[in-house]
């Protein structure tokens, strides 16, 4: 069945027209109860699953393309942190039951695009209506030599503290949209919209620990440590920020340092390893930045430029 | 981190008391960005993913305990169209922001009792908050036999159309929940809530084709059909139906033939392989019904007792 068949329910059409372009080896067109893949040979598979719903986790009038990208990124944002590489995913869509037919067909388009830029191809899935918001549940696989994933634990006292890219960009982005920030280029909302998950760096051996940021970076931090019984402490100052997020001024400093959706790696970096995690990140065109040190204690401490405490009155993002 | 740590958001909290204990090897106590899974050796992989959504798929009253296992069941059942064996799973919740602590004590509940009786344990997943009705998406992982897996497609004119168990229960107890039907001792709404995945037939060698009747006999059937370029013919009085379906009276056969959410297993035999088959089914306890023959043509025909072919108004359900 390749195309639409006359007197089949709508969920059928919408699934041959929009997805069936998008599955892969394995997925059988979609046509059978389930997919199947033979795995890498020799590799342990990697496996996470993450959920947007429209409203909470991205705006009900993004476009639609980056709703699909961004629900594939968030998930290869989780197998970078595991230091996996993308294989495939399957996906399950609950639409409002007037959704278009032009929101499926640039939905897809964003995760075509994305597909051929990162390699994987959809597995499977389901498609059904519902009266709530748009809600999206995508799971990702990825592949790793075994024993070399990535973990949260593992920091010891006297890692520092390292983290790719920039950070804030995607909460100002998201205040951008709901013009509470300036933005005059766009990039902040760009980046709330579409962000860039870091795959592609061989950080098993480099880093003692990694997650990607995604609750936000105090927060996240947080886990890392906890992970590790450890505390940290880390430099405002030293956080990296983009031109943009420098430019909407120093007002927002601290949403930048609990805000969500970064999707940048933070990694506990023993300092003889420093040199090649920058070679590497370089070489990816992300960066990398220290900004501060794993320590006794449990907590995460952020110090301004005068060495005292930033007291912030939230740590993160939660979505419950 | 084995207890919610205070300070942390009420989502990590809810994590820890009712999902981290349903985790099993390689969910790494879901504590990481991913899970690991090292795959069985020698085996092929099977992948499915279905979506329930509260009002749609199920009653927003039904016990959170038979959700749970129901949202599993419907993703075992189609691992076993597959001939596959279950593994594992993951999980994506988006809950109103009023469910209470009982209801996902409840719901873990009931995929502990099915993860202990399917063998299968949570890799990982995500939680979040909707102001819609309460969203669930399970990714089942399953394994089978390199080139082993049933398919929807290879039915041949002659083979015989078998089903397992029996059919129409499930429609019936959603109408019984409704007080459409009669159904005394509850039969009925226990199938609706509590449908039996088929794992564990050898159907591989057996039959031609394969699937599981989620959306109606006759629209089901006519999926087998497409997928081999035939048409097939049952008769209605064949169709196993169980005894309270029956006692809910003839009126409701056309119900039973094109009902939803009954989760046996529709197959093309070829007739030299009905014996096994019925010893098989047999054995695993479920049972199994020749009713009808798959023939040249396009379409799904029905006979009633007097070979006259009985009009049906729909052939079945769409969630789109």
């Amino acid at each position: 069945m390749t195309r639409p068949s006359p007197g089949l329910p709508a969920e059928f059409g919408l699934i041959a027209r929009h997805f069936r372009p998008l599955a892969g080896p394995g997925a059988l067109d979609l046509l059978d109860d389930a997919a199947l893949l033979q795995p890498p040979p020799g590799r342990e598979l990697v496996f996470t699953a993450d959920v947007m719903v429209a409203g909470v986790h991205f705006l009900p009038n993004d476009p639609a393309d980056t709703v699909g990208a961004k629900l594939l990124r968030v998930n290869l944002s989780d197998l970078a942190a595991m230091g996996a590489a993308p294989l495939a995913y399957l996906m399950t869509v609950s639409a409002p039951r007037d959704t278009g037919d032009a929101w499926f067909a640039a939905f897809a388009a964003g995760l075509a695009r994305d597909q051929a830029w990162f390699g994987v191809t959809l597995l499977g899935g389901d498609t059904t209506a519902t009266p709530g918001p748009m809600t999206l549940s995508l799971t990702a696989i990825g592949h790793v030599a075994p024993g070399a994933a990535l973990r949260r634990r593992g920091a010891a006292a006297g890692d520092e503290v390292w983290v790719t890219g920039t950070v804030g960009d995607g909460a100002l982005g998201l205040l951008a949209l709901r013009g509470q920030v300036s933005d005059p280029d766009g990039w902040l909302a760009g980046r709330y919209r579409l962000p860039q998950p870091r795959l592609g760096l061989a950080l098993h051996g480099i880093v003692s620990a990694c997650m990607d940021v995604s609750d936000g970076l105090v927060q996240d931090l947080g886990h890392l440590c906890r992970a590790a019984g450890l505390g940290a402490v880390i430099e405002a100052a030293r956080v990296p920020r983009s031109p943009a997020a420098r430019a909407a001024g120093e007002a927002w400093l601290k949403t930048c340092l609990t805000g969500g959706d970064d999707y940048e790696l933070l990694m506990a970096v023993p300092p003889q390893h420093a040199d090649a995690l920058l070679a590497m990140a370089a070489a990816q065109g992300c960066g990398a930045t220290r900004i501060g040190r794993f320590e006794a204690g449990e907590e995460v401490r952020v110090l301004d430029g005068a060495g005292a405490v930033v007291n912030l009155n939230r740590q993160g993002w939660s979505h419950f």
